[in-house]
């Protein structure tokens, strides 16, 4: 295949990850090096920003180490993002021929999206739309997500670091807990709409210490009142400072939120629902049911963004997926993401490759039933595994002032 | 003054700290170089589980530096905690008297307790008591706590290691933020009941970098709704996502909390009100008079236990002060609690010093209003003197499968 030269463009899009600008200096590391790529440019606030021709030239960063190491620790999307979904082509073809018309002012051959479900349903559109065009363009798919719920791959970027801060907050909340002598209940929630990946992590601490998240609740299981309530009532037999871990989007038998009551009814534009309130909501129950002490902890953003507990396993996974981005696109991938599949062979080991995106635009992956035991109030040893290695390592973070150092592009 | 030889006890009360068992540590840094203490032991759960029985014997950590090393990295009080206050000495002279038999039968000559407010006012009844009965016995108070609202002295341990977590959790929330250009109100709540010295933390991240808490309420200035949306408008009109740091206690002129509404009402054994509705509460607002995107984040229990990024100069001033405690009560100290006094020349310093524990017990320090901008909207560049000092500095973390390391002592 004849070498596609002309210059490149990458985007961040859907929710910011800790890892997610690991990513992006990937991409970028593998565009310096590229006989193909001349000129790398980033979109600004994704393809929305894009459209409105928000774009800035990266290739100032080629080689730049000091830069490119302090952005692999920057949280968020350190080029903006959005949540724009792109219409089905038949909607508005006018808006596919625009962006079409910006690559080719800009000569631009290669697209790099970086995001979730969401955003590989941008990668697969684009690429459905270049094969009616007489230009040739390669758009790929860059995994990110701290949710784990993409499909065709071990894990996402961007779990491992999110899984490490929580095991770390639960060890630290459930050590904070225990000081005390009196019955108490404190019920952690954890971010997870449809899957259970984040609150899965939450079993670690306990598992190897001992000290950490008694119970565990998923989506991926119906959740009853009365059995929560005896779960609860039966740790608390045990020792007096029950630890529980909910993932927000824990749904009764008949498919309500338990969080349901707590929220506004509030969508994002992909008509996802805003929930917040699921702990809450079991902190009434415990104080109504047992009448013990009891308190209820989101994790919230911090789990997404905590970049100064990050897994090193995760970060340099994310800068490898960035740069295999770049090298399947050179060898002629489009309307791929770049996957990882992990090696049956003993030990931890991770190899690229690539899906086509259509397989998992949209889509998620749940937490298989063997990973979550019979009565479904925690997970096995299978999940333990699984999840372990990706949060293993840290990075050596820069401090100024007492806070970590994080570097901005826009 | 002769050696007072004979053994000692510990204990630690009130709510854990970050760096409450670096004091722990500093303590039995010190009775271990002590001539004058023999053994060294610990209430199990404060007085409380003390009156029980319940000690344990803790000289055998004396010199054992990988234990202590990794004691004043661990979060939460390793002895337990209890929130017992006692009786007047009219009330119950028989509790007084029980509590000296139990210190006479194990010869213990010196009484450590490390804790804040309501902890002083124990260590200050116990060494009133001391006065009426023939039995030598030196009892020393040794501050912490997150808050930082003791009296007569600069600051307390555990202060740092709560600001630190703080202002990069506030920076990393406030880079999370910035990636969408939809106008975005994210409000960030902090502990603090009547003093806001944990919310004043949150102002660093934008002094020093300029993304972090545009706007900072603190219980010390009144609070009004109608200024508080003005203050977001003008903000939104700068930029379009902005991060707003409260105290959980911040109050409306007629003394009522923001938080109220969403209070159960519940107090604890000291009367202390149950807070944690302020975010919600002013979430709610803001969607119902300003309408643009808005949510509320707790820090919540991470403040006080997130020990994976204590400031070493909080974990290091700590165990001084657990070591000083000591000496100072080798020397003849009673009834008088450990203080740190800041030297004036440039550059930060800090010096050991002792105050009497009834300057201290049930008093709050509050910020001062030098510290607050006239409008009662930000801090001064006082403010953020004064704290960044104490939030410099990372102490090397041990992590086992991916999670720091902590012990156990009882």
């Amino acid at each position: 295949m004849a070498l596609l030269k002309g210059n490149a463009i990458v985007g961040q899009s859907g929710g910011p990850t800790s890892a997610i600008n690991a990513t992006l200096s990937g991409v970028i590391r593998g565009a310096a090096d590229s006989d193909a790529i001349v000129k790398l440019y980033g979109m600004v606030n994704g393809i929305e920003g894009f459209l409105e021709g928000n774009i800035i030239d990266l290739s100032g960063l080629f080689f730049d180490e000091k830069k490119l190491s302090s952005l692999e620790l920057t949280p968020a999307s350190a080029l903006g993002s959005c949540r724009k979904k792109l219409p089905p082509l038949s909607e508005d073809l006018g808006l596919y021929q625009r962006i079409f018309e910006i690559f080719k002012s800009h000569n631009i051959r290669y697209f790099f999206y970086i995001g979730g479900n969401d955003s590989m349903d941008t990668v697969y559109k684009l690429s459905e739309y270049a094969k009616t065009v007489d230009y040739e363009i390669r758009v790929v798919g860059v995994p990110k997500t701290i949710d784990n719920d993409l499909p065709e791959i071990d894990h996402t970027p961007g779990f491992g670091s999110a899984a490490k801060f929580i095991a770390t907050a639960i060890k630290e909340i459930a050590t904070d807990c225990s000081v005390y002598k009196v019955k108490a209940v404190t019920i952690v929630e954890m971010m997870g709409r449809d899957s259970g990946w984040l609150t899965c992590a939450a079993a670690l601490p306990k598992y190897y210490t001992g000290i950490g998240a008694d119970l565990i609740y998923l989506p991926e299981v119906p959740f009853y009142d009365n059995e929560f309530l005896d779960d609860v009532m039966a740790e608390l037999e045990k020792h007096p400072n029950v630890v529980v871990a909910v993932s927000e989007g824990i749904r009764y038998e008949n498919g309500s939120y338990v969080g349901a009551s707590n929220q506004s009814g509030a969508v994002d534009v992909f008509g996802h629902k805003y929930l917040a309130g699921t702990a809450k909501n079991l902190e009434a129950l415990v104080k109504r049911e047992i009448g013990c002490k009891v308190r209820s902890v989101e994790l919230n953003l911090l789990q997404r963004c905590a970049s100064h507990i990050a897994s090193a396993t995760d970060i340099d996974e994310s800068i490898l997926v960035g740069k295999s981005a770049v090298s399947l696109a050179q060898d002629g991938a489009t309307g791929e993401m770049v996957s990882m599949v992990r090696s049956d062979e003993s030990g931890y080991k991770i190899e690229i490759t690539k899906v086509p995106v259509s397989h998992v635009a949209n889509k998620v992956k749940f937490v298989p039933r063997e990973y979550i035991n019979e009565k479904g109030n925690n997970v096995t040893k299978k999940c333990i595994d699984y999840i372990t290695p990706l949060i293993l390592g840290e990075k050596p973070i820069k401090y100024e002032n007492g806070m970590p150092v994080h570097i901005r592009l826009k």
